[in-house]
């Protein structure tokens, strides 16, 4: 504790007015998205990027673990400060610039996702990465995670949009890793190493970001199937046409009778309970005009019934089922283990099978939806968090299902990322070997272990912890 | 030598078969398309995947330097055994299977660059890197400079389409980076840290490459400029108005007179030694249809003249300008030092610039031509090998031109990488604290540093060796 007075009376000195030590601010600070609650010493919300160097030089020099955050809408507790020490705040850091000549956007961190789209579409560019938080979500935490979002399928993840990026290493010394330049083989692309390390190998303070031509046109169809095998399939069947969607969710079942209870009327009148699957073309009119002729003879060959919109309102109204999955989730139980797992796309029905295979076994409901058109369909687990029974039943389902995931030649997470709240899982993923080789570049770029510990390799049972009542804006949406 | 007998006998003890030790077999493995000659003890040409790791575990044994290697293309002198040992021959890992419905290839990492085109193209698919080397470069030596090609504004580079790798750290464990999925937040991406890192870091085996639906149709038009400036400039207001050509060819003037020379007739008839575009537009015909309009109306604003093709076969003779480029330089002296530096896009007029500047400066022959749509202008400083005051000047150009590049914002390397021979110039890109973590990096996965030795970080004056007389099937191509 004398230690710790002395460390963070030199943190005080040294960034003044950027730190906060009482108790509301830490509290705030000690739980991200997943609500695990472990308290820091300090806040630090830097106002000039030069600022995290000093903090982490700082805690390098007293040996403070330093946990950076955006917005803390972490699926998987990768911002909670599950060692204490200091939180580093990087959502003050928010600066956008477009260039539209370069096609370009120059951002800080604690940019907000939603805030960067628009800004470039203000200028006729389009950034694509969508996650569902966008609202909130911050292009660092994007940038740590590589979150994706529903327009994977034809746009890919933040990591295809990251062209440079600079920070600092978890020693403190200033780094910038590529040019804002279109291509770069020059050194090691310690870019994308950097990109989806969870904040664990560096801290990103700003971005290049690529952006690409505003989609001039979008057409939406909702489409419905007697059973989840003859959905997924039907997209495997468009897809190999060479039809490539902006965006293709799936729901089952499951998710759809929820969302019809939520909402109070079926999604397509007469046949309830129906798998469907939303699908959005977007791109040149003259484009799109061609591509939705093919769709709708898909459609006609492979689905019970659809909606395709003709208008902008249409559109939205069919995203209605969409948006109301989520919260419909919660009126069969108050927790939800939301699995972002990832499969080739020809073993989605294999994926489906699982899923159904767990509710039987473990006895809670399941639900799934998701990017179907890139195989990263969310199994999502649904438990009560006062009967200890479910709440170990539920962790067993999500360990089967790992195991179903990488037998089928899957990845634990498309776009969440490792966090806490995967680690007990890694080595189902990775062998040993493999495990040593990333943990080496740990060590090499962090030597005394400071930067964002025990996330992604220190096997963490989150389970065991109670999670502290707290309503995030972002939260059942 | 004692020592150097005990390894080979163990290599050739395990290996039996796939090691070669007679001196012409040896003298061939000894230089790349740079023609520095460095004699290997031995090569090795495995015919399984294993074998890698076990050539590799024995190199870690008994210390000897391994230097893995495809079919030699290196613009860089990547795959120069310049610390001796054992060269390690991709070149008969070269399977290469379609999977139509992922839209993926598998592939070994000696397929080679042209053949896997070709059977994605079988199969109704694209696969878009297109490096000038193509008809003889591998996959793995793609991989390792992250190779680019014509096709980069549009389409990107290999790392775009590198969906997952398997192979060999330097100490022979074998590891798999990435799923054949088509998202992954599964742990450090050392899937793009192999990328690009020059056979340092390991050794690709095998990849999953991502195909993309094969463009329906092509469209090329030639364009006069009355300078390079216009032409440049003419490039930026063509991308900022959003139009993506798959591929932007500039030429300069001094490229264009040595073609016209070359193959005896003007590009444009009673126009010679105009700066020139080669654009091609491809895609769905509806698309390519309305690009076109805004492409023509473009060229009428800013070109001197223009020819588009109305068929294939027209298309093909607007290429032969391109094509006798390199050949043409070879006019001017026997020696090139071919720079595919790489700026942002609105920096190429100043490039431009930078080049003629150190013609005039190095009274040296310098023509630029190369990748307008991504900023990737290849400078090219001819010189004659026989005259060392040539040498000297044209080697101090280079390391101008690199100061120039790094001022613009741009990157030394857009495609080949730094291999041995822009080691020189690295400090000029990365900083010290950069550096010593791409060391930390290189040192935590190679301990005993066996692995293509002295690449990228070891400054090595090349141009004070002498090259071997070899005419390579790629050369003056």
């Amino acid at each position: 504790m004398a230690n710790s007075k002395k460390s963070l009376g030199a943190l005080v000195r040294a960034l003044e007015k950027r730190v906060q030590i009482d108790e509301k601010a830490c509290y705030a600070a000690s739980f991200d998205s997943m609500k695990y609650s472990f308290m820091p010493e300090a806040v630090v919300t830097p106002r000039k990027e030069a600022e995290v160097g000093k903090v982490l030089e700082l805690a390098n020099t007293y040996g403070v673990p330093v946990t950076p955050r955006g917005a803390g809408t972490s699926r998987t507790a990768s911002a909670t400060p599950i060692e204490g020490g200091w939180v580093l705040d990087l959502s003050k850091l928010d600066k956008i610039v477009i260039h539209s000549m370069q096609g370009q956007a120059q951002v800080q961190a604690g940019a907000v996702t939603a805030a960067v789209q628009q800004r470039a579409e203000e200028a006729g560019w389009f950034y694509p990465p969508d996650p569902s938080s966008k609202k909130y979500s911050t292009i660092g935490g994007n940038i740590a995670c590589n979150a994706g979002g529903l327009r994977g399928a034809k746009y890919g993840v933040t990591r295809d949009y990251v062209v440079a990026l600079r920070g600092y290493l978890p020693t403190g010394e200033g780094v910038e890793w590529g040019t804002a330049t279109r291509k770069n083989a020059t050194g090691y692309n310690m870019r994308d190493l950097w990109i989806g390390s969870e904040g664990t190998l560096g801290v990103v303070t700003g971005a290049t970001l690529k952006l690409v031509p505003k989609p001039e046109t979008r057409w939406t169809v909702l489409l419905a199937f007697p059973d989840e095998a003859t959905a997924l399939t039907a997209v495997e069947v468009l897809l190999e046409s060479k039809v490539l969607p902006s965006i293709c969710e799936f729901l089952d079942r499951n998710a759809v009778k929820g969302a019809e209870a939520f909402t109070g009327k079926p999604v397509f009148k007469g046949m309830p309970e129906r798998a469907v699957i939303l699908l959005e073309l977007d791109g040149p009119a003259v484009l799109v005009r061609e591509e939705k002729k093919r769709v709708l003879e898909w459609a006609k060959r492979w689905a019970e019934a659809f909606k395709p919109s003709r208008n902008e309102a249409e559109a939205e109204a069919l995203w209605a089922v969409r948006r109301a999955c989520s919260p419909a989730m919660f009126r069969l139980a108050d927790s939800k283990l939301n699995e972002d797992v990832v499969v080739p796309l020809d073993k989605q029905v294999k994926l489906m099978q699982e899923a159904r295979k767990l509710e039987n076994r473990y006895k809670l409901p399941v639900a799934v939806f998701g990017h179907a058109g890139d195989g990263n369909l969310h199994v999502n687990i649904m438990y009560r968090r006062e009967e200890p029974r479910e709440v170990k039943r539920a962790h067993q389902a999500v360990e089967a299902l790992m195991k179903a995931v990488v037998r089928l030649g899957g990845a634990m997470s498309g776009e969440h990322g490792i966090g806490l709240a995967k680690s007990p899982f890694l080595s189902l993923q990775f062998s040993p070997v493999e495990i040593q080789a990333m943990k080496a570049i740990k060590d090499a770029l962090d030597p005394i272990g400071i930067l964002n510990g025990r996330k992604i390799f220190e096997r963490t049972p989150l389970w065991e912890l109670r999670p502290v009542e707290h309503q995030f804006p972002w939260d059942r949406s």
